[in-house]
């Protein structure tokens, strides 16, 4: 286990590039699951395809987020650390950062919306964070986490604006590409996976253009918040309108970061928006294909390639399932299950 | 792949031994997936021990079948493999024997249960067996087997009472105790799997004997079929009165088989029975924590644990969730879900 910090450190308002991802997946590595890379004999025969599913709801934490969290926080050089670390999320990042700081003996504090799924902040809690609730509609978590740092200090641990948060997200990109060579799929025509903030994609589609140049990499967002597709459609940053009113609630995000977006502009070639009817299908999909729960905001990108978006067919397709976090009332209720 | 039939074979009417298992996993190497060895640390927490998830519901066909399955099938010599294979299976084995079968290019007959689950029938058909459905309350599969090879002819591969598909399923358990061992968990103190035939619990025995000899192994059975159970405190080898009436429809059975029992009597400690509502809630808990679905049959032994029978405190305990094919209807009905 590698938790002290690094010498020699990059400030983490710098972009991140592919040798920080290196560098976190052997960080990583005994520290966070290698989640599996799952396929379904009988879902290829039906999409005409090959589909690779990277289940990060199978990661500690039941999301891809411990992976960028722990890359941070061990980084914290250690007269930083008795302060402790602080964070606002929506719930995934919570958990991650949570998880992290439990492991590395760190004192975490959680700033999340009073509407953020139960199951979530009870887990944050559960995992010794102390959790602050803020309301989404009247107050803004920047300025709450402003408001704390002034008073208590510590270290904030920004969801995807960081280097090495991006890096760390970046390391499941890593066991793609050796899961894949692993199960003979050398040549990955496309790779898709969730943004919100564009943590997560940045920091694959790093992997995917220094190791896997021909792989086209696309993101995947709720209808509403399909702030990326504009924004690449356009040639410039746009944002969404919209704060609320998704089942996605993580990637309810306004817009992509300023660490993330400058790698999406370059490495990343559209993205789609789906539906909410084409995510519960796509949760109900991973069910019964894969045997995986998975989260609406962790399902968009096997919605987009299930509702023809993304065309899988005579091809290899890689799929991200980013997160697994909802209940099982919750679950029954948006996929239609009937007691 | 080894696919081509082994030289020098012993019958598999004889009983399986260790070196069996550790040749069926060499066999198996490449063709069924190492499904993850899964750990919750809010679970862990919760139950005041080390508990951890093999989770068989992730590998292909959604159960640890394909296994044994494969590692019978593959050892066919050639002159008999035109004549095909044939199962009897309420629909784990037959999605089992119908992907090892189409792996190696052998066709597939599989009679099942009419009233099995619709999921298992359907992805039997899908995977390109022929399915030949009965009524269990008035036919008998044996019948049925025996009358389809007087007329046809071909192999059968029986669920359990076989000495390649106990090995096969054997497999399972290598993995874990390398998997365990991988994540600093090198003494198993009990391991605790599903049983109906007996199959994959004698496989994983005979591991545990030979590799883990400090390792307690137990069984799991859904109330009402809770043969193993008697048979161990008796000392001799009971049967069930129900032949149907539990959600547990993947071990439904009769009781134990004629090679498996022994295997059981001589190295598992002792079996528990769980009510539907343990199972149920096991299902939830697996949904919940380890992001999982796992059908009836398959949440059993997680079950046993939930429910205090196996006391999972200040130790380590293994596992097997045997498998996952369950609709997402019937799931959220039966673990009361409400849309």
């Amino acid at each position: 286990m590698i938790s002290s910090p690094a010498t020699n450190d990059s400030d983490p308002g710098t972009l991140a590039n592919f040798s920080d991802v290196t560098e976190a997946g052997e960080r990583l590595r005994g520290i966070v699951r290698r989640t599996p890379l799952l396929e379904s004999p009988l879902l290829n025969e039906r999409l005409g395809g090959r589909v690779l599913l990277k289940a990060e709801c199978l990661q500690i934490t039941g999301s891809f987020k411990l992976r960028g969290a722990y890359n941070r926080i061990s980084r914290i050089p250690e007269p930083d650390r008795k302060a402790g670390v602080i964070a606002y999320s929506s719930g995934n990042h919570a958990q991650g950062v949570a998880m992290a700081a439990r492991m590395l003996g760190i004192r975490a504090t959680i700033i999340m919306p009073a509407d953020a799924p139960r199951m979530k902040i009870d887990n944050t809690r559960a995992l010794g964070a102390d959790v602050l609730l803020y309301d989404r509609k009247k107050e803004r978590r920047e300025d709450i986490g402003a408001a704390y740092l002034r008073e208590h200090g510590g270290t904030l641990v920004r969801p995807y604006d960081d280097r090495y948060v991006i890096a760390g997200q970046g390391s499941a990109g890593l066991e793609i590409l050796d899961q894949a060579a692993g199960i003979g799929a050398t040549a990955i025509d496309q790779l898709i996976a969730p943004c919100g903030g564009g943590g997560l994609l940045a920091g694959l589609s790093l992997v995917c253009a220094a190791r896997s140049p021909e792989t086209r990499v696309y993101g995947a967002e709720p209808a509403g918040f399909d702030d990326l597709a504009r924004s690449l459609r356009d040639g410039t940053k746009r944002s969404n309108e919209q704060i609320d009113g998704s089942i996605c609630d993580a990637i309810m995000t306004p817009t992509t970061g300023v660490l993330t977006y400058p790698l999406l502009a370059r490495h990343v070639t559209g993205a789609f928006a789906v539906s909410e009817e084409e995510v519960t299908e796509a949760m109900r999909t991973a069910f019964e294909y894969f045997k995986i729960v998975v989260e609406p905001g962790g399902a968009v990108a096997l919605a987009a390639v299930l509702s023809g978006q993304c065309d899988p067919r005579d091809r290899t397709t890689v799929i991200v399932a980013s997160g697994g976090n909802c209940d099982a009332e919750n679950f029954a209720g948006m996929t239609g299950g009937k007691p």
